[in-house]
């Protein structure tokens, strides 16, 4: 796109505009007629959200239009509306954006398919499709894309069936699947999971899910942000946001398709656009505090507990229910999620004690039995919901996880109807009154009925769906807390997509200047061209030593036999200096440099520390053990550059060998401080060389104890104007 | 309880008598009030069962309940019931098992808490109320349960609600903890998933969760089994069981407690049983092809699956939707479980491209988009529809996925509700004459409504509740179906509990002696009592050699210093023979007998081979790589015995480091059929030595090629008795 369009577009999406755009109070809907589909959607949504504004189809041909009358043209029009929803063919809307300029229409949204996801000629035809948009300063959703909602607005440009009543919520969503929006709306409903704005992107050609994510950042009725995506397009941008959200308190939770390759293949053939590795995804998510879950229940119910309930301080759980198997399900789920679940405080116990039969036990997790279902009570509260209060005000608790409150999915007979409403105002009262939050949550995922949404709303209450889906969400929501502020000056490289192949590797000893001017701790080395030399750079350097022959043509030192470990006499030394420059003379095309003397280092750790090119994200950290953790295992930790010691630290920390490294097996511990320093230095080597940096690898990067040391240092670039004399 | 009570008992719970107990055509309800809340429930329930025998009320002072004529004691029965519910306390239950006894009453349901649950005292009473019932030939369920339903015979002395109406299936479900019954049913009515006969066990004084599982085998009406387990008591009946549903094709699902160790004391507290170490249990259930479970909602949908679907051949999987999202979120949890998603074949392409909008690809996994949403039809077939049929004969594919038909949750009007049930009697009679199995599943984890599931009945379609549910079910399924036959000959030693701890330790030699009797190869080794011995040994070994101090006292020799790897020279060996000598002469109280020399091995990998005893499932074979594989990575896989050959080549294979048995890093791949059978007589060896083994292992197993050795032994028994001379 040519920059002045692009520079137009600009001044059409900004957080005014898309106020505006998503907050509509008049909509035309272009191309409506009785037997379109998704004009008879747009009118169904627009009556379940409650709209109230003139909704007015617009057809050349058609008078009435699902009861309503028709204009010809959005020309017609008496006033400008603020959406047209254009359902003309893909052929047709450049003219139809000419009439909604010239009607004076700011916002549009565009439905046709056939743009992008076609290849060329369709890429060139959105193109012009949008240029069009712009010169007329209208701001475009879509194309390819089903509209959008607001609940809190009541507006519902949106061709898909909502699920009445829309209920108004707290979670803001963005869809890169718009087919997807009816399915995310409908569990929303089943578990009474209200939403503020909901907006499928399409193809995005002007408005972008970070656009919308930095509306609903800045949205007052939204309180956590869900995206469906199948690719981050502006990773700068996007890290910009997250930790804008991460400050506003706003949690953003992430369904990411292309966990795996076929998932990529799959989302590449829908939307055209390449993802990135994915485990490099997972790692930028992860240092931008963004929740990442994998399927819509997750993404949803993960999203109501942060947008409904209480914020827990801390992992220590009471958890009350009527039931032994529920505590043996939340016990088994909480140590899968590193929740706690410590004893009651005695006055918790003394409390509890009476409300519960005697062959039942007073304990975290509690089962206050069955047995109080079975008699007639005088008040509508429970054993369970006396346990609750009591454990609620437990000094030793961070939160408590309800199972006590079992919604019937019919309306039961009037007398039942009373009690349990009852109950759920006192419920309702005491959990907003608790000291500390009180999470409420179902048995499994089944639906919240009609009747059950009407004794939630009585006290206020919401419910998880489920044992499972509420832990996995509190798990979620519990390391969101612990990383708020983790991503503050997160600054993801981005820009444009590179080329990683190719490149030419560096000489070790320009490699080892590189490094070692960035402050990264190198071995000592010699280079030397004899073996005499060889000899006097041993007894200086102390023996054993390390023989490498030296040569940018040559990557692989050991395969061909260029390296010698250990020669711990003269004579030793020499045969290594034979040995391993003639199998450097042995690679056709080597120019070799001379042999690297180095001490040899035993005892300790090796690690792999380098840093590739990701074509989305920019340059990416890759920390390893060496040997089998990387080779068998593939154990390493990702993050995009540039990182702070803190966030290596927490790198090492993820490594399933980081026992090593704390000690285990008896070795030395490392001193993670200056581990992780060395490896940020080695982070601003390879940042330093910025466009033209293909790898930088350290392999082994050594540690015993306090020191660390590069021992074996690769770098590639695009070319060698960037290595030093 | 004494054996006389122990035989009677065997007579009063032969299949026989559960087949009548499960389907009782007369119910009592012992201690009926109109006040009694179990008693409604049971009420109810028979209700909503559609029960037509007689529900006879029985109370002392109530001449009705709930509205039905009641009698004073079960003596005052005209004829006797085929079930007495008794909800008497525990302290009247033995004079009303005295009052059935007496009316002829065969079967009895004791809802009474305050039993084992309570400890000794408890237990005593048990047993007491146990023998009593014995004594009159009365079976017994619970006590400390809530009865059972029997969807097929109508039948549902079940003090829980039922959520009406009770869908009879395939599901057959024991239950552990009663109060998931009613959870259980709840999620099971949400998904239209039939049940046939649930039951909660309770105590178990004398009907098992095994005997339940044994009548659900044998149950004509049911075709899959739910368990939910927080204990398993007799593993070797629980074996016998698993061996016999694998051979009627009757998978057995089961969501077990405690795997977690605060899971394991949860159960414990409810219980009282001792639960095993979970890593074995995990173990066992895959041995014996069970599948293992993690929620309600995933037990009940693997059921459903293997319940209403037809089976697949294969991992080869089509997909076919109406949108992006879903095939995205599919090919991700395809890719998860191991599930291929080919490339349809041409004749399924080109039946498909005419279907589809010119903007969309034919492609498996398939969206067909939501475009044939849009626009009215002539017919009540659409796009999905027919390229369903398209994909469920392509003879490239195992089977088909469908997520094409949405049901709405409320009862559209009368021309929608037509066209759908057109639609789903079409795709039924597809599906069902479908060359290949097709699997309908839904987006997410909502509740199929009233309507949804007349839809569904139109076409015999079941639907599974959700994406990610429906794959990891499917995952399930694959598994099961793979895994048939691999429980045949699985014996499982259980027998009564045994104290793993403290026991005696024997001589290297004679630990030698029995491996190297059971045919494990043993590296050579000579015991030697002079330094001139040790060398003259270490000439004929071969040098390099190891030298070991020998003392049954001393286990951890290398931690005394009592090992001494890799002399060269006769020098090095007298050296080596003084050192580890004197180390085993520091030891106080150790008995030295001698210094075994062995041929140094290098190269190839080191295992850990090791047999334990598990309280509850009897010795355990562990397998592990060595050093941080094991001693970091916990990474090790467990069996019990016997094993065979095959089952140790699939436990290696589940290490995470098998590549490395595989030749990954350059090293000579690892004969694995000599390595599992060096393995499998190491379990020989251990069962040998019967109730006395303590432990047994194997620490190296070293491995190089087709050599396989055991570098040293450790045997520990209860005592020495079993040692050789």
């Amino acid at each position: 796109m040519p920059a002045t369009d692009a520079d137009l577009i600009r001044t059409l999406v900004t957080p005014e505009r898309l106020r505006e755009f998503f907050a509509p109070r008049s909509i035309a809907v272009v191309g409506a007629s009785d037997t379109s589909g998704w004009a008879r959607f747009v009118a169904a949504s627009c009556q379940a959200a409650g709209f109230s504004g003139p909704l007015i189809p617009v057809h050349p041909a058609h008078r009435t239009v699902f009861g309503r009358p028709a204009v010809a043209s959005l020309r017609d029009l008496a006033e400008p509306v603020d959406v047209a929803f254009i359902m003309a063919p893909a052929g047709a809307v450049e003219s139809v954006l000419d009439d909604a300029g010239a009607a004076g229409v700011r916002h549009a949204i565009v439905l046709a398919a056939g743009y992008r996801e076609l290849g060329e000629p369709g890429r060139a035809a959105e193109q012009r499709m949008i240029a069009r948009a712009a010169a007329h300063g209208i701001t475009v959703l879509g194309p390819n894309c089903l509209g959008f909602l607001n609940a809190h607005a009541a507006a519902a440009p949106f061709a898909l069936t909502v699920p009445p009543p829309l209920l108004a919520g707290p979670v803001g969503i963005a869809l890169q699947s718009g087919a997807l929006a009816s399915v995310v709306l409908a569990f929303a409903h089943a578990h009474a999971i209200g939403v503020s704005t909901l907006a499928t992107m399409g193809n995005e050609a002007m408005i972008a899910a970070t656009d919308v994510l930095e509306y609903l950042i800045e949205d007052d009725a939204t309180g956590v942000i869900c995206l469906f995506l199948e690719q981050i397009s502006d990773p700068a941008r996007f890290a910009r946001a997250a930790e804008r959200a991460d400050r506003a308190g706003k949690p953003i939770v992430v369904l990411k398709a292309g966990a795996s390759p076929a998932g990529r293949e799959v989302a590449l053939a829908h939307t055209g656009a390449v993802a990135g590795d994915d485990a490099v995804v997972d790692a930028v998510l992860r240092q931008l505090n963004v929740i990442r879950v994998t399927s819509i229940e997750e993404l949803l119910s993960t999203a109501a507990l942060l947008g409904y309930d209480r914020w827990p301080a801390g992992r220590r759980m009471g958890v009350v229910t009527a039931s032994g198997g529920a505590c043996d399900l939340i016990a088994d789920r909480a140590a899968a999620e590193g929740v706690e679940i410590p004893e009651f405080a005695p006055e918790t116990v003394a409390a509890i004690d009476p409300l519960i039969p005697p062959f039942a036990s007073v304990r975290n997790p509690l089962d206050v039995t069955g047995y109080f279902l079975a008699n007639r009570r005088t008040s509508a509260l429970t054993a369970v919901d006396h346990a609750l209060a009591a454990a609620a005000a437990d000094p030793g608790l961070d939160f408590v996880l309800f199972t006590g409150l079992t919604l019937p999915q019919a309306r039961p007979d009037e007398t039942a109807a009373a009690v349990l409403a009852e109950r759920a105002a006192w419920l309702g009262e005491r959990i907003a009154s608790a000291p500390i939050p009180v999470i409420s949550v179902a048995h499994t995922c089944v639906d919240v009925s009609e009747y059950g949404r009407e004794v939630l709303d009585r006290g206020s209450i919401h419910m998880l769906g489920g044992i499972d889906l509420g832990m996995t969400a509190l798990g979620h929501a519990l390391r969101w807390l612990e990383n708020r502020g983790r991503p503050q000056g997160t600054v993801i490289g981005g820009g444009p997509a590179r080329s990683a192949a190719g490149g030419a590797p560096w000489s070790e000893a320009a490699a080892r200047d590189l490094l070692a001017g960035s402050g990264v701790p190198v071995v000592p080395g010699e280079l030397v061209n004899s073996a005499d030399a060889a000899v006097a750079a041993a007894q200086r350097l102390g023996l054993p030593v390390v023989l490498k022959v030296c040569s940018a043509q040559i990557t692989h030192k050991s395969d061909i036999g260029g390296v010698a470990v250990g020669p711990r006499t003269e004579e030793e030394v020499r045969a290594a200096y034979a040995r391993v420059t003639a199998a450097g003379r042995g690679v056709p095309g080597a120019r070799v440099d001379g042999v690297l003397v180095s001490p040899m280092r035993a005892g300790g750790l090796e690690l792999i520390a380098g840093v590739t090119v990701d074509p989305t994200f920019g340059p990416v950290l890759a920390v390893g053990l060496g040997g089998v953790w990387v080779e068998v295992l593939g154990d390493t930790s990702l993050r995009v550059l540039p990182v702070y010691p803190g966030e290596v630290k927490r790198m090492l920390g993820e490594l399933r060998g980081s026992a090593l490294l704390r000690g285990a097996r008896g070795s030395r511990p490392a001193d993670l401080d200056a581990l992780a320093e060395a490896i940020c230095r080695l982070g601003d080597a390879a940042a330093a060389l910025d466009g033209s940096l293909r790898a930088l690898e350290v392999n082994p990067l050594w540690v015993d104890g306090d020191q660390v040391e590069a021992l074996d240092v690769l770098i590639v670039t695009a070319d060698r104007s960037k290595e030093g004399p």
